[in-house]
């Protein structure tokens, strides 16, 4: 049996859809289990061919704009070829070029933006075909191609002799939307570097494109700035061993470029800000108490001009050292007691003729804080608590819902104003709960608000969020996968084709075992096995 | 300052601590943080010892029974010096015996038990003195030793500059219960032997002293039978990868020993033996559907003579490779549904004057099987359902109490029919919930109950249980430590010494730091981190 692409339209897709259910059934058990996230449109037949990795190559497209020599492209090659072949080993450590190829995947690119980063607007695009001796994997950009490769290792599997083989397959395939993120806080617990670039491996099998650097807080600062050193110096759990260097940062950017992934670093403030006090004096408010300060501090201080003046630096270097478009400036939480305690915050209070309305105060202060962050040509993210305060909302860009409750009325508010939303609420997956329970994650329907078609074009996409107060190198990786897999899903795939939990089940299961094996220690989803669990964990 | 030793009566433990307290707060920041689980008697002092791993060695005293050659003692002493003096590296590879010592620890036992395996009655009191270049550690027996060497071990500290030191220090201590242990379900994810031996010193670490192996279970069937092979070769998940073999079991029995941990295998019957029905035919009950067999399995079918005759030739096995003087037989949550819909079953159950007493058919199953063990020198450990349908309860030996609610209610009841106990219910450590929240497992009072002393003294111990839906070897550890080390100050420690959870919290938490640099991948307690973290995972 053999079904061949006919069309490969939007409107096609439950067709298809169907038809490769039926199809899978027929395959049997050797049969490829499916992509996660699933593709928005794919069709596959029984028609199987072996790979054999002496003679695999991946190649450039005759007309490609990337050719030989795109780094971005050679290492991903590199990569997906120890993907594609787990129990191959290379004799003399090194990858052969074969001689002669039995099996070439093609990449054909539209433009040449190997040497770009990933930004708000990338296409990341694919078509693959996978048919006798060959397959062809097209797109508009790198970043396209990025996903078509994980796609593609996806399609390959073994049989129990451990042969590998692919079958006959066309995909057409696209995001559903542009932002899918994984929010780590490296403040409540410092996070090693291999610990994050493992994650942002992880990210990319889901085809997650945001890592969110949740990057300092109240507990530790572990940013090393290059204009305030004494920031980490002071305010990281240990000067030396929990910090980011400049270098550390650089690595984190460069490796999450290679996989199509941004890196949106989060400076939080005026609250959250307790480790930044220790190292930049008269930046947090000095609390009072009986008419004299109790030598306690609070947020950052909204009523001196030393604070806009090191902001204005502090954000000048951040921006320059972080390459995206975007920047998340947080806002969260702010707590009033302390600067009402304060009578010089009072007095500017007055000046200002805010009277005693703090969240006027807190959005003067982010509004600095924002128009800092633009003059310097960054888009602004903020959490939902300062679109909640502030009136002048014509002045944000984008706002990340995270409170509980009907989190969709707050998305439909929030795109009623014109406001781009990024949705976190529904994961927030280091809470404590049934911790297996990944349906949870996936039953999630982020445009099921009474709402225009241009309020839904505004929600941009979603973000799973581990926070790190129970969290650290030792229990990360099960926490966060694949339960982080279920929300990818979500964030890409087709709604309609994606809404069954049962039928996502023995997929996500199928997915889990691939991480394993890739060395990603996700947790098990229930009582069962993978065939070679252990083998790299 | 300096306190001696005066008495060590019992009487005067909270005197001792609360001196204690005040010296800990004197010692300052580089003093020993304390034990755990906290010793019952424990008085040390100001003056510091520093030691050299070069000039470190262990030692057997004049009198003592056990001798150098004493295998046990002699791989403790090579395990316990890397505990010790972690940043030590030797040279050749091997550890070097010192020429001339400036600090050697003295061990001193009553009895030669070094080729014993620990049991019910071990005792593993001992005495443990630090003074100036020498230290002496006292028991009557070897286990009494092992406990001692992971206190002295514990006692140990590092300078900033990595120097070692030891306070002068005087410890008696003994263990609150007798049976303190942990489960492991290697049947709904099979877990790799390594997990298994590291778990294995993950509660030496701890003082827990039983490791009970739920080791097949509906899902799998991985104990590889040396008189019935097809059972694991039918019912593993994988015949060859996903077994213990006779090796595998002897390994963890004799890596278990060297620990003095007693292993307590668990063949659950009659309920949770689907696994047992693949290799084994006639073993389980047919359920019937309209009238006739509907090719279903349900409980092992106590109808058969052949039943009690494979039985008795399994557990004759397994009471031969397993040397601990108690086996646990299961019995719990036995379904009725298909043992009803059997007419074989049912007839036999009029044959026998049952009538229609499914419960009286269960107590007649399990009291074969209890004869059975009998028969073979064991004593027979039951869940807690078993004590509630028995009429003869005097048939059974030990009660595991694992139901919630008021599990205390159950305790008296078990203790009043003069069984003893062993406490799990409130120790359900795979159970979703706030995962973080070890309190819940640290208040817990196990005799809390109104009884005789002698009701109490039939309360033997207590389990902590990891049930194994959701836990493998990727979170397995993280999941266990260090909660479980929670439940075992519980169940070694003074209660009254040990019955505030502030603090325990920095005890808690620095024995957590510990357990990572022992390369134990324990989860975090809350904000914060190790000096050490991240060396060893």
């Amino acid at each position: 049996m053999k079904v061949m692409r006919a069309v490969n339209t939007k409107q096609c897709a439950p067709i298809i859809y169907a038809l490769l259910q039926l199809i899978i059934f027929y395959a049997g058990l050797n049969a490829v289990k499916g992509v996660w996230p699933l593709p928005h449109a794919l069709t596959s037949s029984v028609e199987q061919y072996p790979l054999n990795p002496q003679t695999f190559a991946f190649d450039y497209g005759k007309h490609s704009a990337t050719q030989q020599g795109c780094s971005l492209l050679d290492a991903a090659f590199r990569r997906y070829f120890l993907l594609i072949f787990p129990d191959y080993t290379a004799e003399n450590g090194q990858l052969e070029v074969a001689a002669n190829n039995s099996f070439s995947l093609y990449i054909s690119t539209d433009h040449n933006d190997c040497e770009n980063y990933p930004n708000d607007d990338s296409s990341e695009r694919y078509n693959l075909s996978v048919s006798a001796g060959q397959a062809s994997l097209n797109a508009a950009t790198v970043w396209g191609i990025l996903r078509g490769l994980e796609t593609f290792s996806q399609l390959v599997y073994q049989d129990d002799l451990g042969s590998y083989f692919v079958n006959e397959t066309f995909i057409e395939d696209f995001p559903r939307f542009q932002f899918r993120g994984v929010l780590l806080d490296t403040s409540r617990h410092y996070l090693p570097v291999h610990a994050i670039l493992k994650t942002l491996d992880a990210m990319s099998y889901s085809k997650f494109n945001v890592f969110h650097w949740h990057i300092v807080d109240d507990p530790s600062f572990p940013y090393q700035s290059r204009s305030f050193p004494e920031l980490s110096k002071k305010g990281a759990f240990h000067p030396a061993t929990h910090i980011y260097t400049q270098s550390d940062v650089r690595r984190v950017i460069s490796y999450a470029r290679m996989r199509g992934i941004r890196v949106l670093p989060e400076f939080d403030s005026p609250g959250h800000t307790g480790s930044w006090g220790k190292g930049q004096s008269h930046l947090l408010t000095p609390c009072y108490k009986g008419g004299a300060p109790s030598g306690t501090f609070g947020p950052v201080n909204p009523a001196l001009q030393s604070t806009y003046q090191f902001m204005a630096s502090f954000f000048k270097e951040v921006t320059s050292v972080f390459p995206d478009s975007y920047i998340h400036l947080g806002g969260d939480e702010v707590d009033f007691s302390c600067w009402r305690s304060n009578p010089h915050v009072r007095a500017f209070m007055q000046k200002m003729g805010f009277g005693g309305d703090f969240p006027k105060l807190e959005a003067f202060y982010i509004e600095n804080i924002v128009n800092i962050t633009s003059a310097n040509n960054k888009t602004s993210i903020v959490w939902q608590d300062v679109f909640d305060y502030h009136e002048r909302r014509s002045a944000l860009s984008v706002v990340e819902v995270w409170k509980h409750g009907c989190y969709l009325c707050k998305v439909r508010q929030v795109t009623k104003a014109g406001l781009r939303v990024i949705l976190a609420s529904p994961w927030y997956l280091d809470l404590p709960g049934p911790t297996h329970n990944w349906a949870r994650y996936y039953t999630v329907w982020p445009l099921a608000f009474p709402g225009s078609e241009k309020q839904k074009r505004l929600v941009i996409g979603g973000e799973v969020c581990m926070w790190g107060e129970y969290v650290d190198a030792t229990n990360l990786f099960p926490k966060l996968w694949p339960r982080a897999s279920a929300a990818a899903e979500r964030l890409w795939s087709d709604e309609k084709q994606t809404s069954s939990v049962e039928k996502a089940f023995p997929r996500l299961e199928d997915f889990r075992c691939k991480l394993l094996r890739r060395g990603i220690q996700a947790g098990p989803l229930n009582v069962g096995h993978c065939k070679h669990e252990y083998q790299s964990v």
